[in-house]
C-alpha cells in the first residue's frame, strides 16, 4: 500500500476499571459489587487522543494490548484494513462462541468495537466534527432512553456491597433498596422515572417464576397508565408454551416482548402465536445469525449493541439490513459509563429510524470516568454532544481510581452465577427455566 | 435541529452534456451517437467545489435543479438528513418504476447518488482525505476492470456517427470497426486488451440469437486461453430453457453468467440448473428487491452501480448485505466519463471483497470532462486517486464544449429503441426474445 500522510497511532493504552454496581438480579445470577469495563485510549503521532469503553474481560484486555503491533503506525482512517488485520489475527468467531448467558464475551467484536470507536473519536477530532457526522449526520438532537428496572437485593454495590447508606434520598435511596416483588418494582420505576424522566419502561425478567414477573408488568401498567410503553425481558428462560401463555396475557400492555425463549426457531414459534412484537439481543446477535433470522422470522426488533456487533459503522450496516428486511432496530445495554453512552448517543442520532427508546443501565452506575461527571438525562433523553469526536474526555484521576478498584476487587470477568452462589449456595444457571 | 458551524452548500450547478458514443448494440437497441451524462457541481459558502456525474436524463436534471432549495444552506456532513428530505420530496420509487430496459432511469436514486458523491467530494476536500477514506479506507491501491465488448456497427459515434476515420490505428481503429460476428468480437477484444491491459472479458449479448453469441464466447476462450475469465450478459432476453441449455454449454468457460433471464424467479430456476455463478444488475436492482432475492436465491453476484443504488455509502450498505448473505458484489457500468470512474474506483478500493474485475464502458468514450484528460489503465486497472475528495477536477472548457454537444444533439434521454429503428425500421424491444 502506498504511503500516505495522516495522523497515525503511536500509543495504545488499555485500562481495566471496576465500577460500583448494585446487586441486580438476572437470568444468569447476580451482578457483582463491581461491574468491569475497559477503557481504551489511542494516541496519534500528533498527540490526538481517542477513547472508547467496552465490557471488561481480562482475556479481551490482554488480546487488545497484544494487538498494539497492528495499530502502531496505522493511519486513523484505515478502518477497513484494521478490521481485516484483526480478523486475520483473531479469526472470525462463530455465534456458537457467544454462549448462553445474556451477555457476550466474544473477543474479535469487542476488540474491533473498542478500536473503531476510539478511531472514530480521533477522526472526529481531526476533522473537527462530532462522531455522528461521520455516520452521515444527525437526524435528531436528543436520543431517548428507557427506564431499565431490575429485581435486586438491598444494597448499593461497591464497597458497601449489600449495605446501604441510610441518609440517601430519592433515586439514590431507591437505587439501594430491595425490589423483589411487584410493589418493589413499581417503587423503583417511580423513583427512576422521577429522577431521569424516562417515558418508557423495561423490566429485566427471568429472575422469578413468570407469574410474579407478569404481575409486576401489570402493576407497572396500572401505576403508569397506557401512555408509558412497557417491555419485559426474561432472557430466554421461558419455554415456548410459557411464552405464548404469558405473551398473550400481556398483549394489551406490552410495546414489545424481549427474548421470551431461546433460539431463533423457538422465537419464530412464539412470534407466530402472539401479536406483540418480539425483540432480541440473544437469538440474533451477529451478522452470521441474520440469514437464519430472516429465513425463520424469529424477531421484529433487533436490539443492537455496538460493543457486540463490532462498532458504530457495523451498527449502521445492521441498521441497513434491518431497514431492507423490514426489521426494526433498537439498542441493548450492559452496565456502562459515559464513554459508551456517548457512542450510543452518536449512533442513535444517526440511525434513520429510532422507533423505540434505547436501553441503558446508566442510572445504576454512580461512578464516571469522563471530565465533567455524569451525563444528564432530561425527559429520559440525552443530548447529542456537539464537540468534535465523541465529545467526552477522560478524567484521568477518576480512571486511576477506578483502575485501583479493579486491582483491588480481584474480578477478571463477569460471572453472575458465581456471585449468585455466594448468596444462594448451589444456585445454577439454567438455559431454560420455566 | 441545532445550528452548527461547517461548510454549507451555497450553489448547485446541473449541466447536461453529450459525449461521443459509438453505435454499440444491445438488447434494447442501439447506442445513439451521443451518450448523455449530467455533471453536478455543488459549491460551499467557503468556495469548495464538489462534483459528480450521473446518466443524463432531462427529467432527472430538472428534478435535481428543483432540489436546490433542499441543499442551499445545508451542512455538507448532513447526508442522512438530505436523504430523508429527498425521500419526502420525491417519494421512494418502487422497483416496478425501473422498467425492463437494461438501464435505470429512476429519479430518487440518481438524484441522491449525484448529490451524495458531490457531498463526499466536498467532505474529502474539507477533511483533506480521498473519498475512499470516508468509506473506511483503502484496501487496495488499484482497482481492476474488465474488457467490455460490444457487438457494433461500423462507426465512431459523435459527429461521425456511422463514419470512420481511416487514419486511426490500434484501439482507435478497432473502436470504430464493425463487430458483428465471433471473429469481429475476438478482434475487438484483442485490440481493447492490447490497449488497456484488461485481464478479464465481458461480452454484452442479447443482440444476436444465442448460438452466435455463445460461439463468440468460445472463440474468445480459444483466442485468450483459460486464464482469462469470461462473462456474457444477454440482458435477460433468453428464456429459462435457452439459458439452461447454453449456460450448461458454457460452464467450462464462464466466470459468471450475467442476467440470462428476466426476473428473480426465472433467475433462480436457471441458477438451480447450472454450475456457473449467476450475476445480475436487472433482477435485483434496489434494496426493495433484496428480500425476494434472498428468499428465492436468484443470483450469486450483485452488480451494483452507485448511480442506481443511491450513492457510495448505499453501495457499502449493499456490500454489507451481500457479505451477510453470502452473495458477492461487483460493479455494473454505463457509458461514462472520469468523474463516475473516480467514484467507482474509490468505492472499489474500499469494498472488503473485490472478487471480480469491474465493468466499465470507459474505453468506448473518447471525451473527458476532467482536468488532465482521461484516466490511464495499466494491466486493466486504475490507480486510486490520492488527492482529497474524488481527486478529479472539472475541466470547465471541456464541460462547456460537451454541454454545447448536448444542446446541439437534441437528445433528452436514452432511448436505444428509437436509435435502432433509424437503422432497422420497425425494430422493437422485446423483454424476452429467445
Amino acid at each position: 500500500m502506498t504511503h500516505r500522510k495522516g495522523p497515525r497511532i503511536q500509543a495504545v493504552h488499555v485500562t481495566p476499571i471496576a465500577v460500583t454496581d448494585p446487586p441486580l438480579l438476572n437470568a444468569a445470577g447476580l451482578h457483582a459489587p463491581y461491574a468491569l469495563r475497559t477503557i481504551v485510549e489511542l494516541v496519534t503521532d500528533d498527540h490526538i487522543s481517542g477513547i472508547s469503553e467496552i465490557p471488561g474481560n481480562r482475556d479481551i484486555d490482554l488480546a487488545l494490548a497484544a494487538s498494539a503491533d497492528l495499530l502502531i503506525g496505522r493511519d486513523v482512517f484505515d478502518l477497513n484494513a484494521l478490521q481485516q488485520a484483526l480478523e486475520a489475527r483473531f479469526g472470525i468467531e462463530s455465534t456458537a462462541q457467544r454462549g448462553e448467558k445474556p451477555w457476550d464475551q466474544r473477543k474479535l467484536v469487542h476488540i474491533y468495537s473498542a478500536l473503531e470507536v476510539a478511531y472514530m473519536d480521533i477522526i472526529g477530532k481531526v476533522t473537527g466534527r462530532p462522531v455522528v457526522d461521520l455516520l452521515g449526520g444527525r437526524l435528531r438532537d436528543r436520543v431517548p432512553f428507557s427506564a431499565y428496572l431490575f429485581y435486586k437485593y438491598e444494597g448499593a454495590g461497591g464497597p458497601l456491597a449489600f449495605g446501604t447508606d441510610p441518609t440517601a434520598t430519592g433515586w439514590a435511596a431507591a437505587r439501594q433498596a430491595a425490589a423483589l416483588d411487584p410493589p418493589g418494582i413499581v417503587a423503583q420505576a417511580q423513583a427512576m422515572c422521577a429522577k431521569f424522566g424516562f417515558q418508557s419502561i423495561k423490566l429485566k425478567g427471568g429472575v422469578f417464576e413468570p407469574r410474579q414477573e407478569v404481575d409486576a408488568m401489570f402493576a407497572l401498567h396500572k401505576a403508569f397508565g397506557p401512555e408509558v410503553p412497557l417491555r419485559i425481558d426474561p432472557n430466554a428462560l421461558w419455554n415456548v408454551e410459557t411464552a405464548i401463555r404469558f405473551g398473550r396475557e400481556m398483549e394489551p400492555i406490552l410495546e414489545y416482548l424481549e427474548d421470551p425463549v431461546r433460539g431463533q426457531e423457538a422465537m419464530a414459534r412464539v412470534r407466530q402465536a402472539i401479536r406483540t412484537p418480539l425483540a432480541t439481543n440473544m437469538c440474533t446477535t451477529s451478522f452470521e445469525d441474520i440469514p437464519g433470522s430472516i429465513r425463520l422470522g424469529s424477531e421484529d426488533i433487533i436490539l443492537s449493541d455496538h460493543h457486540f456487533w463490532g462498532g458504530l459503522r457495523a451498527s449502521m450496516k445492521l441498521a441497513g439490513i434491518c431497514e431492507t428486511f423490514g426489521r426494526r432496530l433498537s439498542m441493548h445495554s450492559n452496565s456502562h459509563l459515559g464513554i459508551s453512552l456517548a457512542a450510543m448517543v452518536h449512533l442513535g442520532a444517526a440511525l434513520p429510524q429510532l422507533p423505540f427508546a434505547l436501553d441503558t443501565h446508566y442510572p445504576w452506575q454512580s461512578d464516571e470516568v469522563i471530565v465533567g461527571g455524569r451525563f444528564r438525562f432530561e425527559e429520559g433523553s440525552v443530548e447529542v454532544p456537539q464537540e468534535p469526536g465523541l465529545g467526552v474526555e477522560l478524567d484521568r484521576e477518576a480512571l486511576a481510581r477506578l483502575h485501583r478498584n479493579y486491582l483491588a476487587c480481584g474480578l477478571t470477568k463477569r460471572d453472575d452465577e458465581i456471585e449468585m452462589q455466594k448468596v444462594q449456595p448451589g444456585w445454577t444457571f439454567q438455559s431454560v427455566r420455566w
